[in-house]
């Protein structure tokens, strides 16, 4: 997503300062005392201006969220809709996935959402689709046996290739749906990208994929 | 598929009888022999009238096939082109693919190809796909561990539901591909309906499912 440099970031970003995880390694292997609950931690990578992560937080009051986002100026947008809110079971940190693992230890989460990520659509880009095999190993680092990504997107190309990753990684698919909208799915929280792209009567693709190795 | 039910069937079939196993429940053990050779059996259900199967074993001297049609007078078009080519590595069964432990023992063939089956598009038609658990248990039954199903389809309904069938019955699939024709695949043979459909530019949906249980 291309965005226009904001003015008045930092200051938005500290209005913002009790959902925000400033330096998100030094929270590894404490993410359910910064939270103060045992509760189950859910992942979602690319939270973008978090309709997801905070429609999910308000459904499912016993889970905590940690809404991953690496652009500084769409996270902070995220942040205030969480704390318009009232949320107090989600909280944002901005970096890379590609450093999860020194975010997130074993077992410290047991789910991760990608919605709508970046198709990174030429075959020299594959290396960043956060369906990856490189990014599938990082979540196998974070998650345990019997846990579950929660995939998404309106890019067929993406869920295509997907499949494949996740079948080569051996894991365990379900749910596997080329509409989501019309599958009979219950629960389902919609990103800002959905709303829009649901609208025009696009279809949604979506998967479950369960670690089993 | 509603065939017109054509005269001299049965004296067509008696034509083509060195292709022919009518009874293919006494066949069940023996079908190397039948074929006179230990080269690895692969079979089509649902040849239709036989494209696929003429042609693969025509580019493939060193596989058999054993081509199966529960329409009599469908599979007797697919065993006069098999005959006019002068093809010996190919026979052909009118059964039930219901009674397929019945006619091959485990370990009697090594792959199976299901192209263009029937969708059965009401829900509660689903046990009659060929992707339903029901079928998918008894192709265990004839395959090995590390032996693949292929399956191609233009119709993205049975896709979806084969995806969920072979991913809940533990086949690990790989070459997953939404659009076959412009998918750098090499070697595919195309049946009637896939030359019909390629040529209205509708995309081919296609997987290949290992058996690994």
């Amino acid at each position: 997503m291309r965005v226009r440099k904001k003015k008045h970031g930092a200051e938005r970003m500290e209005a913002c300062a009790q959902l925000w995880v400033r330096e998100p390694e030094a929270a590894r292997g404490k993410w359910r005392g910064l939270f103060g609950s045992d509760n189950p931690i859910h992942i979602e990578i690319g939270c973008g201006k978090g309709d997801f992560v905070t429609g999910m937080a308000a459904l499912h009051p016993d889970i905590n969220f940690v809404a991953v986002e690496m652009i500084a100026d769409v996270i902070v947008t995220a942040m205030e809709k969480a704390k318009d809110m009232g949320l107090k079971n989600v909280l944002f940190a901005n970096f890379n996935a590609e450093r999860l693992t020194d975010v997130f230890e074993k077992g410290e989460a047991e789910r991760i959402y990608l919605n709508f990520s970046d198709p990174w659509k030429k075959n020299r880009q594959a290396k960043r689709r956060l369906t990856h095999k490189n990014f599938l190993d990082r979540y196998k680092r974070v998650l345990n046996t019997g846990d579950f990504i929660w995939f998404k997107t309106d890019n067929k190309e993406l869920f295509e290739f997907s499949l494949n990753s996740f079948a080569a990684e051996g894991f365990k698919m379900r749910n596997i749906t080329f509409d989501l909208h019309n599958s009979g799915f219950e629960g389902n929280v919609m990103t800002e990208y959905e709303k829009k792209f649901a609208g025009l009567g696009q279809p949604i693709y979506r998967l479950e994929a369960e670690y089993v190795q």
